[in-house]
């Protein structure tokens, strides 16, 4: 597979509250390849979703969720930073944002718990920063922050190119507590009486589900989908013969949190690849795990 | 009373998220027993209310929540649990469940916080555990895991018996962060126009509310109700001539946080029998309380 | 400027969960000075919005919201006290409050995180005790508990003097976890297509936030708004020549988390003046501050 559009995907600068040139990559990527696909979609954007887009195929059953936004920090006073979402912080990461007077890169400093940028002069208050991307690519791996979730989006857009029914939601702030997938859900609903939903995320390498393995399907991180609907995919995988392998955690969570917490009643599962050192600029995936991601994502999105 | 359905109800598997066992016996209870009410509701569940069942009586004004699911436990890697809620958690607790290997009776061991369990073969991954149901009742008292809340589907289904007007509402996840509510309180809000309500569920017994004295009516837990409603509810209690304890708390919470956090402008307010030993296979409620709070309830409905 | 309103809303006994005295006040005031308004708004109130009021001014495009409710102390067993949102607790605050016996004017206690009152009777269970109002008004400062927020809701009934298209939505239970927010937002996006908010409420001094270098402009706090919106508003503040004040924290929240996380799309922001001693009897806020919060407010609500 050709990864690079997965490379371009991890340098944008998109961290939670401000997805737009996320949104403009996407719009602009569908204009340019949707005449290729099976399926044309109806695109779905503007002020009544924020900077959220929405393409859909056909007549919908399923929706697939992507978080576009990132983690990153905001610079405060001084030289303190706060952090945006939950990132890894190790003094020595390099960082990289824009303002008003000019571009940045600058360097994590962590001490004792609080976070500092090392630049010559002071940024803006306010400003955004985000890991600097080092993309890299072997025979088995790709390694590059933001893995999440621009492999979900990449995954996303991938199965795209097939879909004949179903929706595929880009949308924000998903790693910083949330916000815009209640009104994406409330529009499916009501609308298209979609209320089935794949979380397009990457989780965790752990003991139980290590790399290379095939995709993870979760029956649960800190919060329940409904069972019945979990037995139903899993069902699906295993019929489909794609490697895959079960989840079972107690903590982390997903867009699947908001829909759980919404008052439209979706039914959710997380499929997404395990990936080693999350949320630090170190993210990595195993290539068969993308495949595999791939392929599960487009066998479900029509048996389900 | 009669607390052989109590008993039958404390023995069903139905953990947050896996409720359809309860869903189904409701609805088979229903059928059977509802010709004997004085009003026959209208039963409404299906797709659109995931494993959720409400009955409609006449023209509803008020409606009751009762939550089904359980707290309990899933199998993750190896030996290892997860918790499903807040389950007390002590080595020698009873667990049971069933995977694709057949029925499981096995025992909790808890070790620095850690939870496992203690069988001759592996569980599979994502199996749910609960507690073995040990039903105790002498004169006085009942005990058994899950009064907390078979006990408050058990008052719902004993109101039913003579309810001519309101809304009984047998929902999901409570135990678990939540997920039903909101589209359950939509539905009522939106469709019949009900936005009272009363939590049927149970309470603690504390230094402020001991065993026997009657049913709580909660002035607040973590969450705190609007203030009217809680007096018009005490008003009508202390009208009854119906024993009840005023609770008082800072912290707990119910299905009355989701309809207080909803787009939906709902009045609610906690009144249950309180319980020793919460959330283990011991909880142990006062005979007294369990008929003052179906007393109360038949009250409540008749003159909110 | 003159601040008697100020002093008598700091009077006004409205806890999270009890607002009905504020609101009546509201409802009496705008009774009484709408006349004297350029427009005349429409009053909304009423069941349907608990005890929340909402003025709606022409064809509004951007609401404020302004909550009512305050912190305090609810009496539990005993001489036991529990928070009501999250007071400053010191050993001697003087509280006040009123039970089936009379008013109270009781003295707090602190004794290892835990509280209580002192008084020579025993105080009803569930009664709500608040901070005694001590206003202090100099040159420079207005001193008082419960600056935050009915300098939220003065600002607000200044705006109203001379606003024209806007909705001003007076709300519950900020102070403890929301509510309100849901269904206000859901009336007016979906009953006037609003989705641009500004939260009418009093943040911190801090380091990078002093006294009486103008209203604060919060970019982030524990969340994050979409940030198209807030350099807009800055832009805004800009050229309004107003003194404003960039503020960027990780942690506190607003009426801003409800509409973030609630199913509309609305874009929100947080601008109020700062104060020191927050959450206690002596809130302190720079008059300059709350000049040009006023000013501020009506230049947004006029361009936005």
């Amino acid at each position: 597979m050709d990864f690079k559009l997965l490379k371009t995907l991890c340098q944008i600068h998109a961290p939670s509250g401000n997805e737009v040139a996320m949104k403009e990559f996407i719009l602009n990527y569908v204009e340019v390849n949707a005449s290729k696909w099976k399926t044309k979609p109806e695109v779905i954007f503007g002020d009544k979703f924020q900077d959220c887009v929405m393409l859909k195929f056909g007549t919908p059953r399923t929706a697939i969720f992507a978080h576009m936004d990132s983690i990153g920090f905001t610079v405060r006073y001084n030289d303190q930073l706060v952090a945006i979402g939950g990132p890894k912080a190790e003094t020595g990461y390099k960082l990289v944002g824009e303002d008003s007077m000019g571009p940045i890169e600058c360097e994590l400093l962590e001490d004792d718990g609080n976070l500092y940028y090392k630049f010559p002069r002071g940024i803006d208050r306010g400003t955004e920063l985000v890991f600097k991307c080092d993309f890299r690519e072997d025979d088995e791996y790709i390694q590059s922050c933001y893995m999440d979730n621009r492999l979900g989006v990449f995954n996303a857009l991938k199965v795209a190119e097939t879909l004949e029914d179903g929706v595929i939601a880009f949308g924000c702030w998903e790693e910083h507590g949330g916000g815009a997938v209640p009104y994406l859900a409330k529009h499916m609903y009501e609308q298209w009486g979609v209320k089935q939903a794949l979380i397009s995320d990457i989780t965790w390498v752990t003991e139980g589900v290590p790399h290379g393995e095939g995709v993870a399907i979760s029956m649960r991180d800190r919060n329940i989908p409904r069972r019945s609907y979990i037995q139903k995919i899993i069902k699906i995988a295993e019929e489909s013969g794609i490697d895959f392998q079960l989840e079972v955690e107690g903590a982390g969570s997903s867009d699947g949190r908001e829909l759980q917490l919404s008052p439209y009643p979706f039914d959710w599962c997380f499929v997404g690849a395990p990936e080693d050192h999350v949320h630090s600029p170190d993210e990595k995936v195993h290539k068969h795990d993308i495949d595999c991601m791939i392929a599960l994502y487009k066998v479900l999105m029509e048996r389900l």
